[in-house]
């Protein structure tokens, strides 16, 4: 596996990788929450991507880059859901082993879904620490090839693809923004975004309640992320070095989200855009709801990141 | 307004009169329900139409449709939601007036739509017998055009437009499927499926606890929906005698969905392919899981009607 960053030409090669594996997601728009925000709003579906999320991208592009030699392990990882189901599918569709350690805490929802895909789980503490422990302990018996939510050149080369389809399908877009938790998904879309329009601006969205990122670009160092406390349950994690360097490198900082507001934003993309997102989708919306005047009369491109949601518990 | 019922002509006609108001909506396709069903199916998205309904074809073609001389006097009439939320907005589109006799029993987020498009609400009985001595008065007092939600040819007309689109964007498709409640839609997806692709089978959905269409299919004779009971609030009116002649005409019948049924479609639609639709919504699916020898290894197209829902009041 490659330490160097993923260019704007591997964002291109995973595009024609992942292809046939993954949707072309449809963007949506919504008169209302334009008016609302008093901005031009496109959102990139992925919530209608394959597993819910745009980690299929990610997780399929860095499997069906691995040589037969490499494959022949298998694949494992550590995920809280989005990446361990998308990792599973993907491993399930090159006909190899997925290995996924997942914490006690992990949604039911998430946790069935990569059980559907047919990968084998290790249940750990819901700690870092104990995911990299019990991780480790699962390659050394397995010989599986370790595949990083987001600290993974492929991962993050997969993740961009989204913004390449999103500025394809809309030049009117002024700005690009992305949820960041541990940083794939933000890097990719830099990395996308600056290759094909390096004019555009390019914002992370994070929740106040877990803002390591923002405290880390704002400091020129990176913090970890410590007792996070949100619902955004998919951007608890804190960046790796490789993200951090990416997202100083290229984008135009992080604008952060209050919970009520992430709550708000999650019940306006359900009522008002028929949006079906989990709340860290909504992240990049309460951002802007929550900075009004940051994005006033701007065209703005939202990823919506995923919909993996426990309906049996919604904030409302 | 003419009684003649509408032609594949109009449905063209209708299709490039409403292009600029209305959203060419994406389709959706879920692997889990593929492999639940035993078919492939190909979800029209009509939940992400313009106010969260099919309804926006068929009003947006009926208000366009009208001369200067009557448009003049605005338009209106009576509907549970999203047919008046349609109006209203197609109204203020063309900058004429639209009144709206709604049920006291209207959910409310259909009611606040409405209001939020400017229209006048005169608010009555929730029996069809208030609703037409209500619409009669408002007729009378303001000159207004009567857009009936179904028994109206230019309504069913730009209902078909949404069977249209999703027929030319999957050639493979063997069967389509609708749900009915008056059956504006249903006779307009039968007028354009005829048009286009003869030798599908077309197929309208009915909850079991309003059957009203299937009786009367069965029996050749128009029944009226007497104490309809079901979730699938969209779908407690009657047939007029013009979408009974349609429907008895042009397609091949009626398959109805028990209640828990419906529910359980409408949650698997929301879990596993994301789609925020309303219950009457599900109600195709619901027929296909309640007959499975019917529907099995069919390729088919189903319009999901609408995603207005009550979010403080979900089935589960």
């Amino acid at each position: 596996m490659t330490l160097k960053d993923p260019g704007f030409g591997e964002i291109l090669a995973a595009a024609e990788r992942i292809a046939a594996h993954v949707h072309r997601t449809p963007i949506a728009t919504c008169a209302t929450l334009d008016r609302l925000t008093g901005t031009r709003l496109y959102f990139k579906c992925e919530h209608l991507q394959k597993v819910g999320a745009f980690k299929a991208r990610g997780a399929t592009n860095a499997v069906f880059s691995l040589s037969d030699a490499e494959a022949g392990g298998g694949v494992a990882t550590h995920s809280s859901g989005n990446h361990a189901a998308a990792l599973s599918r993907a491993a399930a569709l090159r006909g190899i082993p997925a290995h996924i350690v997942m914490p006690s805490s992990a949604p039911p929802v998430k946790r069935a879904a990569v059980a559907g895909y047919g990968a084998s789980i290790t249940e750990c503490q819901p700690t870092l620490e104990a995911r990299e422990t019990t991780l480790a302990e699962v390659v050394a018996q397995t010989g599986a090839t370790f595949i990083h939510p987001y600290d993974n050149s492929r991962v993050i080369a997969g993740q961009g693809t989204a913004a390449l389809e999103l500025i394809a399908d809309i030049p009117a877009l002024e700005i690009i923004m992305a949820p960041v938790g541990g940083g794939g998904l933000l890097s990719g879309t830099a990395i996308a975004t600056s290759g094909l329009r390096p004019e555009l601006s390019i914002w992370g969205a994070e929740p106040a309640g877990a803002d390591d990122a923002f405290r880390s670009l704002r400091d020129g160092t990176l913090y970890p992320s410590v007792n996070p406390n949100t619902i955004a349950d998919g951007l608890l994690t804190s960046l790796s070095e490789r993200t951090f360097r990416i997202i100083r490198e290229l984008t135009d900082g992080i604008v952060t989200a209050e919970e009520e507001t992430i709550i708000r934003a999650m019940r306006l993309l359900w009522e008002r855009a028929k949006l079906l997102i989990e709340p860290s989708a909504a992240v990049p919306l309460a951002a802007i709801l929550d900075h009004p005047d940051h994005f006033s009369g701007r065209t703005i491109g939202i990823i919506l990141s995923g919909g993996n949601v426990n309906l049996d518990c919604l904030p409302w």
